[in-house]
């Protein structure tokens, strides 16, 4: 695995997956390639070439390099794609097309011996409810939105180009991840970072649903972590279905709370203040709250075991950095 | 419903449903096109049009007479597009793309209002094993072969464009259907047809794998009847999951030649000729069985009670015909 091209290195998963394999040399004697659309605060030694991924000359040119491994994290998210519908399906889903186009077009080049291994960030937005109390590794794929329609929609075009043999790759349908340093976002999900977040730097937090609400999180170290593991995972053992469902940790937005008071005491939660956003509710209500991931599990992936330590994460690689 | 516009209105299926509209009458004071590549036998009386479904100025078109009901049965049969796997994806997937885009201009043309109904028939072929004994509606869509990833990837986006107001539409996942008028064709699945017709025409059957094989069945006046079936279907009772299992006959080949028996006799049976083709034994090894389709029955789709009923209804609507 020489030659190793992140889609969407700018971001946030994206820069502590860079670091990861700088750092840990987790992978060796790597060629690092970050590609996004703009690089904002881009801390990590690597080669960086913007584009569009949307254009499909952009993905002519990055498979022309033939990268040994291509982690696709690159999206649209999930409420601007609602909002912005063409957008949506043109970089969350035309875009795959035109990579897996252009990766196809150098597997026929090499006399089908190129192969790139490809790791794709999906979602567990490609589930809509009515769910099951856990969501098992055989629950149908029903989006309600947009964006897990594209994430579904890349799921279907990974799998059977992987099963022509023109790339080798894999769907990885992350938890929300949790906590995420910077700032808020516009994500409807935000905040299930923001009231552990902000409170641990001293600042307020609005919570805008209710503290019984049930989610499903990892951090962005166990996502780096994933995004490794399935880069170096024999694919065989996948048997054909190569979308998986990750482990992650399940808990009501009160446990998350009850863990931040662990963590840095009663102060903390204090600023942590309930102003219920009908619009938010809504959408949250239509997300699921636990699985069973037990192919993922079995093969190896691993999330934290306590949202005690998906903070004890955030302290240790985020806060004061 | 003026306007009814068939894809693949050429194919024996869309040829069965056009017949329905008409003889049926069973939409009022209809104006039905039927779109192909080409008609070779067409016994229809409506306006015919020819065209290449993946050229999107051919969906641009179709989309400009503002039809109120498109049926999509277009598409390259599941081992074409195995072997032909640029033109599979072109037109079983691309072609549904350009569809919807062109929709999607003539609904924000209208000021909103135009939202036709789009009934697109999907395949049991977007399910791959391993499956259950029976493949409930909440089973996971998995599929190992390019037309059944195909199939899926229109069904989220016909579920996502439906979601969004531009299309009301939904997508019908066919049993098999058997028993096929005319001639044999390339298809794997083409013997279950061919076990039952060629013996009631008088000519032999080659039966390429164990009688013991396992599969699920409707009849063309089935499929034809679900199509119209679907077209005036209160949606809303979909609660959002526009994609379904349709109902079928699940029996084995020895009970299809069991009700052939009764049906023409021994001698009919006789006609049968066993020779094991192990490629075909090992595509028809990853198909599905049988399903447990209680939503599709709840909302009123019927298909036949017994494989006899299904050959009752060849010699009626085809033998001699």
């Amino acid at each position: 695995m020489n030659k190793i091209l992140i889609l969407g290195g700018g971001g946030m998963v994206g820069q502590k997956l860079a670091k990861q394999i700088n750092e840990a040399n987790a992978i060796a004697s790597t060629k690092l390639t970050l590609f996004d659309r703009a690089f904002t605060n881009n801390t990590v030694v690597a080669k960086s070439v913007t584009g569009n991924l949307a254009d499909p000359t952009t993905a002519t040119k990055l498979a022309a390099d033939r990268p040994d491994v291509i982690f696709h994290l690159a999206a649209i998210v999930s409420g601007q794609a609602e909002t912005e519908f063409n957008l949506g399906w043109n970089v969350n889903m035309m875009a795959m097309w035109h990579l897996l186009n252009a990766l196809k077009v150098e597997h026929e080049a090499s006399d089908y011996t190129y192969r790139p291994r490809l790791v794709f960030t999906s979602s567990i937005a490609v589930f809509g409810g009515p769910y099951p109390e856990k969501i098992d590794d055989e629950f149908l794929s029903a989006p309600q939105t947009s964006y897990g329609a594209q994430k579904a929609s890349c799921e279907l075009m990974v799998n059977d180009f992987s099963r022509k043999g023109i790339i080798d790759g894999l769907s990885l349908r992350l938890p929300t991840i949790c906590v995420r340093p910077g700032k808020a976002n516009a994500a409807a999900s935000s905040f299930f970072s923001g009231i552990i977040r902000e409170p641990l730097n001293g600042l307020e937090a609005i919570l805008p649903v209710s503290d019984t609400v049930r989610h499903w999180h990892a951090s962005p170290r166990a996502a780096a972590r994933f995004l490794l593991h399935a880069a170096q995972l024999d694919t065989k053992m996948l048997n054909g279905r190569r979308a998986l469902n990750l482990p992650g940790i399940s808990c009501t937005v009160a446990e998350q709370i009850e863990a931040l008071r662990h963590a840095a005491g009663q102060k903390a939660v204090d600023l942590i203040k309930a102003k219920p956003d009908e619009h938010i509710i809504k959408m949250v209500n239509g997300w699921p709250r636990n699985f069973l991931p037990e192919r993922a599990i079995a093969l190896g992936f691993e999330a934290e075991k306590s949202f005690d330590e998906i903070i004890e994460v955030y302290i240790e690689d985020d806060l004061h950095h």
